[in-house]
């Protein structure tokens, strides 16, 4: 039974069409499978190669059972298990994993900017294309020029997207307002697209992202009157589940990401940043000193700062696409994030300027490929890692008993057959919190 | 109306599902739309923005008319041109460009390697991986024991994610036989691929692609005993359109390509060379000197031997994925190509080891981001230079009158819009020989 609504908010109805080929063709519309019964019946999906955090030490065939939204069993499954009412999924063999988590995007924009895409290839500097309007004055001239409904409008292709290949909870941060109104406006379209689709949306306000044009001499003004001041209202509303920055000599100093961080710790919000992308200003060492979810790109990041980050718990989330499009030399140190214990995600980053990416098995192939990063890590990476840099890890990112019913059956047989290929989608069945949604 | 049969063989009826979540899905299935009138009616593709060869100096809101699978007229579309017969689609100024066409893969094979791809990221050599049956030699032991109807059912995922991206024409190479059964089975089910999906494919005879362990010690003996009578076999039985071969110091020589080359050259056939990839025999010259339809890979060619090429009209075919997944440094001279005239095409090389890509949008985002190719000459590059690369100049490619009517519009407004982002599929409608199909 099709639903002829465009955006169905029942959600114990709710199934997705996930359409890679053209999210925004009119018939990519949700659709109604039965009602509520048979979205809750428990499901069993048995025989199944289980992979990810949780898995290990099961037998090479088990399963998992779902019951009320949440995993209830995981490893062999018996039969006096399984009750009349189980939906039983034969997986005959297929990888079954985490949901994955996209734990690092911009995904909530206005306009697009391939023409500088275009400009750049044809020899033109970011200079130049600055002067022409480019760059990210472009992204928030063209967001703030959007309602949130159209927010989330323009948002939804790149998340169908990401659904579309297993994933389950994606970060979203604000950045491209830069004014009080345009920042909150970006978390509420964030908040709105966990209405319209079958997903967990965790949200960060990074209001401390650019500096705008009119602050540009005032850049303590712009902490003062946008950041700080935006920031106890995206708190009040409830719309900020993170604080984030961007701490690089084109963005913020140090000391001045410090006077956000003080401000959401008076708040109780967890941190994040974006750190040591272009160079080593210590941002990744700041972030850990507030107990930092994550600190982010972190190619510059130094040996010793590495250890700060493991010490303190503080995940290094790679961010492989941005890597790739700026063609960028310096890799981050991952032997030396591996020596210091410290815990390795990968995101996809997605935006409209450095990394216009919406496939994170592309990101885990890219975090592989130019990273160096082992097939068992690049899935540790989107799952259990990536709900760590999200504060979810008793939530999401692993099988085991209680956590959310957020998984994955791939049309693969070990995680390889995830990582290894280029533009190939092996989804076969996305489950989140217990109802089946591919 | 839903064809319930697993494979539609109805062709003035077939419209292709392009499901890019799970092409394997029993959901899968093509499907009916209205008989024989619906899809031979006339089609007027209006209020396009026009991109590719053939779309030069037109206004820009322009329009395609297609009519008994040939494009009949580009360009200004005036209303008394259009009969009551014609379905007139309004583009809303989205761009219009021809089919995609991806000239260089190996998408007919048996197994998979993503095995070999984490070992390798442990740190296994491709030596260690060899010995343990890794390699070539294991796509040819599972391409040889699937009979033509599997090695078709194992293509069609690959060929489904393509064909979902706007492409409309595949080169298939055999290569993985390295018997003449082998080699003649991998053309049938590349000869059926064309059977099961709307898509023109191309066959290149690859026989020349590995000298099989058992002739080691014995190369002239493979290619007279194999590559040789085979080649007079598929040519006999109409399964190659095209010889290749691969020369290079773990292939076959100069000398041993050339012999392969003069029996084409009596049977009348076209060659094309994989060439220069790891180092610089001379191939592409050797290729040129033949006439060849392409040089492929191309990371050493000498700027000599690119003027060589580009006198030839060999085209230039490069191959950014397995450039990619080898981490190779050494970048195809794309400059000397440039000033050399040759005629640059870009493809998958979709393979199980070194280009496990089915994007050809990837290896278009791949060759501006990699190989520094500017947004005109990536488009130039999977259209009109790809079907030159298959000798299909006069037939597909461009946007011209007579031409097959093998045109996709894109949710994009520029080729910028294609090519930049990563992972994203824009296509809206996708048409073959004048039949809507996505």
């Amino acid at each position: 039974m099709v639903c002829g609504a465009s955006e169905c908010l029942c959600l114990h109805s709710f199934i997705h069409t996930t359409n890679r080929v053209n999210p925004n063709h009119p018939m990519h519309t949700p659709i109604h499978t039965g009602g509520h019964f048979a979205m809750h019946r428990p499901t069993a999906l048995i025989n199944a190669t289980l992979a990810g955090a949780g898995a290990a030490n099961l037998p090479p065939r088990a399963g998992v059972l779902l019951h009320d939204g949440r995993i209830a069993h995981v490893g062999a499954v018996a039969a006096d298990e399984l009750s009349p009412d189980h939906e039983v999924v034969d997986c005959a063999g297929r990888l079954l994993s985490p949901a994955l988590i996209d734990c690092h995007t911009h995904i909530v924009y206005g306009g697009e900017r391939s023409d500088e895409f275009r400009r750049r290839l044809e020899g033109q500097s970011y200079e130049q294309i600055a002067r022409a309007g480019g760059g990210i004055a472009a992204t928030v001239s063209a967001t703030n020029a959007l309602s949130v409904d159209e927010l989330v409008e323009t948002a939804l292709p790149r998340l169908d997207h990401l659904l579309a290949e297993g994933v389950g909870t994606v970060e979203v941060k604000s950045g491209y307002g830069l004014t009080i109104e345009g920042e909150l406006n970006m978390l509420r379209a964030a908040r709105a697209l966990e209405r319209v689709r079958p997903v967990r949306i965790r949200t960060s306000y990074l209001a401390a992202h650019a500096v705008p044009p009119r602050y540009r001499q005032n850049r303590q003004g712009y902490l003062d009157e946008v950041v700080l001041p935006g920031l106890e209202q995206a708190h009040a509303e409830g719309l900020a589940d993170a604080v984030d920055g961007f701490c690089e000599g084109i963005a913020f100093s140090p000391p001045e990401i410090a006077q956000v961080f003080d401000r959401a710790v008076a708040l109780g919000l967890p941190v994040k940043l974006h750190a040591e992308q272009f160079s080593d200003l210590g941002g990744a060492a700041l972030a850990a000193r507030y107990n930092a979810l994550s600190a982010d790109h972190l190619e510059y990041l130094s040996a010793a700062d590495a250890e700060i980050m493991a010490r303190a718990g503080t995940v290094a989330v790679l961010l492989p696409g941005a890597f790739y499009t700026l063609r960028e030399t310096q890799h981050p140190p991952v032997e030396a994030l591996r020596r210091a214990g410290a815990t390795i995600a990968l995101a996809t980053d997605c935006n409209p300027g450095s990394s216009p990416m919406t496939s994170l098995l592309l990101a885990m192939n890219m975090g592989a490929t130019l990273f160096g990063l082992t097939v068992p890590e690049c899935l540790t990476a989107t799952t259990f890692a990536a709900a760590q840099a999200l504060g979810l890890e008793g939530e999401t990112g692993t099988l085991e008993a209680g956590r959310s019913a957020d998984v994955v059956v791939w049309q693969a047989t070990s995680p390889a057959g995830l990582i290894n290929r280029l533009g190939f989608n092996p989804l076969w069945r996305r489950y989140f919190r217990g109802r089946a949604v591919t």
